[in-house]
């Protein structure tokens, strides 16, 4: 999408990956966390959650694992942190495609959960994930991780984003520019800036930086959304695409314009990066994951 | 319902109140606790989200705060936790009554969250209670409750009961009472065996007694649900009765009859404060509890 980007970098260190790779090996321990705590766990419910868990990026996922590394923390220690994202990012997607939010048949380049079992199905399924999330946080012994996620998917956080997106839908008045920076950090800001800070959380340490870098990186993400919506095609995506602009509704792309929007994601990943400074290289894998986020 | 039950015991301590005054503090210390969260919070989600906390008997609340009153905890110390488990009781029945669900239209003497607003506040709704839950308890600094909580909820809890009740509905094999039992012990008995081991857990201390208190209270619980939408009216209810046997399910009161479904829910009574006679005369409020559940 935005090929004027500097190359990501390839790692050589014993632990270290190249960021595909990393991203790949990020996603796939969240999947076998989330696929391990249900082991025992049968029917059309349990089905579900691993069908929607699986075949995503995994982005939310390796933020915990790297930003955790940051600080020497094993990513089999991390792993916990990692699934509980991975499974709420899941069940706000399944919610999301129900007929009475979003109403989405493809996600992920499959049929959407309630398309392909039924819309009660989808809404446990949903539900139980989130649980599952706060089960795996429970196992860790860190009540700060608990109450962090927590707030970052509820009212005040996701959801509450959420609520402002569908709220938005058939309202006269486009929402202003500052109106969808506040939705999008709910809607999908609040579980990146989570992700990203975790490691910090579990370290002891001081989460400003990271969370300065997972607020700009969130943005950068949505802005990418929004014109992928404009750019990109359904097949290559797995999602619907153009739904935005054919409900005239606000967005980046038609406050900024298309120049505007990939001018200002570029801005958010130099920002986000130079949030990381302090760190040194040993932030360069996050720094790949925040140029990642605006070259899907 | 069953008037051959032994009378409510009345206490005179400073902080014992009589069962039904104590059951009304427990539920306003846990809709405030709630209330108090969502301070700031605005909009539809979070208006329906109060809307539907209010009104409850509140004896998930109560549980929790009189199993840590027998350990010496202190009322506002175990607040959070009564309004996390009243939080996740909320959400379960805004889901539960969703069209793709139970389809209720009344709930608490009140029209339903997806009646009063819509489907898609009502999912949404559901969602923030689940997450406000466990930013409550991860306030407390306990992650053991988080980890108990989190698992009752799930797939293998709640969660996993509605679904089974969900399936059950349609086929033409009635539910066996041992797969009853199942249900149950997910659907409804869960969250009560949490709340009832609460306190013993806050504390340290061995939660067995009070876990099989809470097991035994959940049947009897729900043998009096079975109970009452036989014998009961939709206006002192506050829901719709008559559901179940109009639908032709299998329940406690179709496999062991009316007088069978009395008995048994006595007989569960009696063996639950059974389990409560280490603690003597400290755990009397709980008794009182455990007679409420079958007296409704």
């Amino acid at each position: 999408m935005l090929a004027d980007q500097p190359p990501v970098t390839t790692k050589t260190d014993n632990d270290d990956l190249p960021f595909a790779q990393a991203l790949t090996r990020a996603r796939d321990l969240a999947e076998s966390t989330i696929c391990d705590a249900l082991v025992g766990a049968e029917g059309d419910v349990a089905d579900s959650m691993i069908y929607a868990v699986k075949g995503g990026k995994g982005l939310r996922a390796f933020l915990v694992i790297e930003s955790a590394r940051l600080f020497g923390i094993d990513r089999f220690v991390s792993r916990p942190a990692a699934g509980a994202i991975e499974a709420i990012h899941a069940y706000s997607l399944i919610h999301d495609d129900l007929p009475c939010m979003d109403d989405d048949d493809l996600r992920r380049g499959k049929p959407t959960v309630h398309r392909k079992w039924n819309e009660h199905i989808a809404v446990l399924a949903g539900d139980a994930l989130q649980a599952l999330a706060f089960e795996l946080l429970g196992g860790m012994g860190r009540a700060e991780l608990t109450l962090g996620l927590a707030n970052a998917a509820g009212v005040r956080g996701m959801v509450g984003g959420q609520a402002m997106d569908i709220a938005a839908e058939g309202v006269a008045t486009p929402l202003s520019l500052d109106e969808i920076m506040q939705l999008q950090a709910g809607k999908t800001g609040a579980l990146i800036r989570w992700a990203a800070s975790a490691g910090a959380v579990m370290a002891g340490e001081d989460p400003a930086p990271l969370e300065s870098f997972g607020g700009k990186i969130g943005i950068a993400f949505q802005i990418a959304d929004d014109i992928l919506d404009v750019e990109g095609d359904a097949a290559s995506l797995g999602k619907a695409v153009g739904k935005d602009a054919g409900a005239g509704k606000a967005t980046f792309v038609s406050h900024l314009g298309l120049d505007g929007a990939k001018s200002r994601a570029r801005e958010l990943v130099t920002e986000a990066c130079d949030a990381l400074s302090s760190y040194g290289d040993k932030a360069d894998c996050l720094k790949d994951a925040a140029r990642f986020v605006i070259s899907r």
